[in-house]
């Protein structure tokens, strides 16, 4: 695909304020009855999601990213745990006016969009969720250990420690994916600054440690949970955790893939995720 | 979707014969370079293939659908193991003229799928296995005690407790998979024989308990593999043994679903297996 055929490396930033925070988010895609609203990973802002999933999805729908408090160009203080993340993205999305929306979460997204639907259930239509686990998962109590060996890296091996596995094939899909990070020019959002990064290890670590308060049983929208083969950071074990939790869910493993299952086969999950969203009940 | 619309209730049946046995098959659909050859489960006959899946796939691609040995309206006398109703499968294959084909194959089809991939690597470009197992699945040592529990149950109730889960909605989805296996009135195939089903069970547990000859690992075509929630017959968990074990795998769980979870969501299904036949690579 040519670069220039992206609408997503040239959607302007917009800004909301609510609770006298600013947050940077953007819009695109066909106006929809219901848009979906995605939640980013750990360090990610407006500038990490892959254009080809992006546009993919805004092909068929109304496409809204969303910097969470603290993070990129939003304002206000980065929370250190999931649920007032979770209670900032709610109000948020209230502000912009949406009555019913479907949630992408990407890992710490997946996190948050576990807890968004337990929170407000009606406001959620259905459920995406990437390279996450549950409430109480054993892997998220190494997340500091690995997080440190992951920023002794370089950048580019940085990222590819995280999202790609050891072969060949996988690491050079990831560099693409990285490179695609790239295409925008103009606008570009801010990196998570020191206190945002800080505040999101504290939240990823607690997900894992504290006590279990949501109830997956009790998840009745439909869900689509994905995942890579060989995702160290979540274990790619929690999905099927989650799948067994959630009683309409759909599990779908990559092959050869690590945290950046999506990102590793953006077409294919562009399919899978506007069938799922657009048909799947 | 009106009952005059699919095309597989009126496809003629049609007879190839190799090395004196006479074999029954069908084709549809849209002439291709690879077509998918259809394999199909214990007792099942070209009669026993959801006509929303067979349609759906023939929109894209040619479909053929085979009598294995002694099943059917096929002659001959069914092999009481997998390798060499794979073996007898392929030469159908040849026969027809085949250089190269995708498979789909569900639950014993897909124990034959892998055996066919081992047995002629280069005959097949694709895989689909659907409600399987790998060679040595414990839950297979018991299927002639299922078998027998399930044939103590009147057909309709048969056909549910192997094919759906005890939820409502389930078992509601899969009575209209059942009724679709009734919508074709002419030339009708003949049900599995005594014969066919005893050597059937005999493939089917000995695949559980034979030593294991197949290394999965050196199956290199993409594969997709399908499986429920709450296979009872295979172990649901079998299917993520073969997604582990086979490189190119994606390995999708639907929702609340037995053994029949492709029949349970045909039209998801359907999208899915056309997706990657066409372009996953």
């Amino acid at each position: 695909m040519n670069e220039q055929e992206f609408n997503y490396v040239s959607v302007p930033t917009k800004y909301i304020e609510v609770d006298d925070i600013r947050y940077a988010y953007r819009s695109l895609g066909t106006p929809a009855e219901v848009p979906v609203v995605c939640l980013q990973h750990f360090t990610g802002t407006l500038e990490n999601w892959d254009p080809i999933i992006i546009d993919g999805l805004a092909k068929e729908r109304q496409v809204i990213l969303i910097d969470n408090t603290g993070v990129g160009n939003s304002g206000g203080k980065t929370p250190d745990n999931v649920l007032d993340m979770s209670k900032d993205a709610i109000k948020v999305i209230n502000a912009l006016g949406i009555h019913q929306c479907d949630i992408l979460g990407f890992s710490l997204g997946g996190f948050l969009a576990q807890a968004m639907a337990d929170l407000r259930p009606e406001l959620f239509r259905k459920l995406i969720i990437v390279g996450a686990a549950p409430q109480g998962a054993k892997a998220l109590h190494s997340f500091p250990q690995l997080v440190e060996k992951a920023f002794a890296l370089e950048p580019k091996e940085q990222y590819l420690y995280v999202f790609a596995t050891k072969s060949e094939k996988s690491r050079a899909k990831i560099t693409s994916t990285l490179n695609r990070l790239y295409i925008r020019k103009e606008e570009r959002d801010q990196n998570a600054s020191m206190d945002a990064i800080t505040a999101q290890i504290s939240a990823l670590t607690r997900w894992g440690t504290d006590p279990v308060t949501i109830d997956l049983s009790k998840i009745t929208q439909p869900v689509l949970i994905v995942q890579g083969s060989n995702d160290e950071m979540m274990d790619s074990a929690s999905s099927l955790e989650l799948y067994k939790s959630i009683p309409n869910a759909i599990l779908i493993y990559y092959p050869d893939s690590a945290h950046g299952s999506f990102n590793q086969y953006p077409e294919l999950f562009v399919e899978q995720a506007n069938s799922f969203l657009n048909r799947f009940e």
